[in-house]
């Protein structure tokens, strides 16, 4: 029988580095689990291709998707949907490959809700005051808008208390080893290799 | 506020190789955790120094702890006790100071009632075929005590489900990374660090 694979969700507060961190877990190549593709109902860009960036599907199959209960979450942002297709997942833990997801904090919420047993790693910045810089280093917004975003970004750290491991993006390659390291850990977890012993006794 | 360490108990069966592995992660210059010193009424062998390698202690002065209990776990073996002091664990884990236990099973069991907080890792051999092969490799037992202590390691294994975490003894070095990947892991949970991020968001 295949182990169940584990599914990790990386989230954290916008600006945090969420992408950053995730582009360089997979450059990795000791990295074991595999990238989760998300589903869009937004339009390809350059060099883009479906099954490999994104799964590019119409607002309808989309919609479909949704109210056949066929998404492990999905979101709306600027009026294109984004979400993660639920049978794919599942046919991939099933096989015992670990997938990994990379997305914000609501849809995060949405996946704890479904799948509980999940990983749910949370990305903090360094310091608020450096999330402030990060903010505002960004460009073009007012401070309105700056602190309006800090406002959240204290909801979104408020919220660190859903997940189960806080991992600080201070550096990119150490945020990448603990995070390898949470995997690592989480399949050495007595509750989850327990079968196995169990197997090893009854052939005696 | 200083943040209290980790107490860290490796335990698993006899001629799992426990103390093997313990020197090997005490070894890696990279260790950050302490090593905690067992008391004993045995008596010092040829280079043994007191405060180093255990505190050798007399046998009253033992029993005097355990009725004070002032014992974090204690047993006995062939007329001498071994166990490790509370006050010492105690004072090392408010300095924020991780330490490492590496105990018998009956031991791991006694600091789990008093200290649940801790993490219990597990060492277990690659399959029992292999136990019983390093059980017999120690030399002159006969057939019969071999076949008594397997049917031990069958119970010890059994009581695997008491801890947080299993390791299988394979090659060394790489149980050394899973215990410390392990340690490192633990320190990321949410749980325990969601204080600091509380602190930061009163500071705003």
């Amino acid at each position: 029988m295949t182990e169940r694979g584990l599914l990790i969700v990386l989230s954290g507060p916008s600006g945090v580095g969420k992408g950053t961190v995730r582009e360089a877990v997979f450059k990795d190549p000791e990295t074991k689990f595999e990238y989760s593709i998300s589903m869009t109902t937004r339009k390809p860009r350059e060099g883009e291709v479906d099954g490999v960036d994104y799964y590019f599907r119409s607002r309808e199959e989309f919609e479909k998707a949704i109210s056949d209960g066929k998404m492990l979450e999905y979101a709306e942002y600027v009026g294109n949907y984004y979400g993660t297709p639920l049978d794919y997942v599942e046919e991939r833990l099933n096989s015992g490959v670990d997938i990994f997801l990379e997305i914000e904090i609501q849809g995060a919420m949405q996946v704890k809700k479904r799948m509980p047993e999940g990983v749910f790693i949370f990305l903090t910045p360094p310091d608020l005051a450096e999330l402030k810089s990060r903010l505002i280093g960004r460009g073009t917004e007012t401070l309105d808008v700056v602190e309006a975003r800090m406002k959240t970004a204290k909801e979104e750290i408020e919220m660190m208390a859903s997940y189960d491991y806080a991992v600080v993006n201070d550096v990119v390659l150490d945020a990448v080893r603990k995070i390898k390291g949470i995997v690592e850990t989480e399949h050495l977890k007595t509750e989850r290799v327990i079968h196995r012993y169990q197997n090893m006794l009854e052939e005696i």
